[in-house]
């Protein structure tokens, strides 16, 4: 019997984002995986939880696995590919332990679409059981919302990108308004702060949520102080940020 | 009195894609604005109505505006200028008939931040009220959630853009997954249907959902058909796609 795989989006920390979809995806599920809490990220393993309960009590068929960790010496596109390879055998152990559970459910931060790499790991299950998404409120869009801002300009395009791609190129040619997530830390100092204006969030949607805005220039050292205390107050921190050039030209550069 | 204005993303037409942070502000808002149904889209401006009586019954505190339109004769920057001037009025003046609404609440298809124009018209109101934006779920997002694909490639960037800015500039260079949205038609056929793969979706999340998948050049006259015959049906469409590089040669191309 062929079991069902569902990766439910459930946004980025809030509870409150959670969608009805996901709600009643949960509340249909026959085993709800959730990574074992580590010492990284106690309290965003803690929230996975709070979630489930909050959804089903606490009778939730909840069962837990250990998350493997991917191998720091090795080329990363190498090392992901066999951590991915290491999680869905976890998967696939936890999900055969309990054949009887047709209906298994993941809880995916943010949406399962963007940067998340559930999709890729369930296309290694074998066989590979029939797949649902469930689509989640991201972090993307937790930003935009609480700087009361639109992504793209009137009819413009956007690109998002990674702050490993942003350090590496620079700005992409041609791109008026560029976001940029799972960066480990500033990447934005290689543009030239006077040219660009920034909106960064970190812990979006969360209550320890902090936000920042203005020239590049201006503010970027503020973010990567506020970065570095929150990060050694949390034990982790999940931030990204909008970027464009800057319309107006900074006060004195122009006369 | 302040007041204030909720921009609430409600998705893209399934009402199981509202937030519970949705529920909650549609709940507490003391005047909901909705466009008044018009010959187009009705089913749509239904699916207002139908959402806010479900969160609050029929004693839902809903007052209707005529939405203006847009006119078709200006060049399209001015008139959309003219157009939303003539919108942040409507709401100026329906906001100030009831001055004991503290909490006004407007619902945003899909999520307030992408490709919508509320935020603009808000900040042309005077006094500009306290905006609140709440994400909702977008039509990208049950684009790839209904494929059971990822946006990004594995820590690739990706580009969002709209319909008339692929028919005016082809492929943006350097692009490797590309996303179109409001296209009025068939933008894609500027493509080569040859070098492309494509996920397309139209009304998403409802209950007359279409998709169609594969390399373009095979996809893209069904595409064009379906489109035609639903517009027939609805009166209206609404279709997104994702599109990026073949990977693979066409059958016999390369040999």
């Amino acid at each position: 019997m062929m079991q069902t795989l569902s990766l439910i989006g459930i946004g980025t920390g809030n509870p409150d984002h959670l969608t009805v979809e996901a709600q009643k995806a949960l509340a249909t599920a026959d085993l709800i995986l959730i990574p074992r809490k580590g010492p990284d990220k106690a309290d965003l393993a803690d929230l996975r939880w709070q979630i489930v309960q909050a959804a089903l009590g606490p009778s939730a068929p909840v069962v837990e696995f250990d998350l493997p960790r991917r191998d720091p010496d090795l080329p990363y596109l190498i090392a992901v590919d066999r951590w991915h390879d290491a999680i869905a055998a976890v998967w696939a152990r936890t999900m055969a332990a309990a054949p009887q559970a047709r209906r298994v459910a993941l809880l995916i931060w943010g949406d399962p679409s963007l940067y998340d790499s559930s999709l890729r790991i369930a296309a290694r299950l074998d066989p590979v059981p029939q797949l649902r998404v469930v689509p989640g409120i991201t972090a993307l869009q937790v930003l935009t919302a609480a700087h009361g801002i639109a992504i793209n300009t009137l009819g413009g395009a956007f690109t998002v990108t990674t702050g490993r791609r942003l350090a590496q190129d620079g700005w992409p040619e041609g791109v008026e308004s560029l976001a940029v997530m799972l960066d480990q830390g500033g990447a934005f100092q290689v543009l030239d702060g006077a040219a660009y204006d920034i909106w960064w969030g970190a812990y979006l949607g969360m209550q320890n949520q902090l936000l920042c805005a203005g020239r590049l220039g201006d503010v970027a050292a503020d973010i990567l102080a506020m970065r570095q205390s929150a990060r050694a107050a949390h034990g982790w921190i999940m931030d990204i940020y909008l970027l464009r050039p800057a319309l107006r030209a900074p006060v004195g550069a122009a006369e």
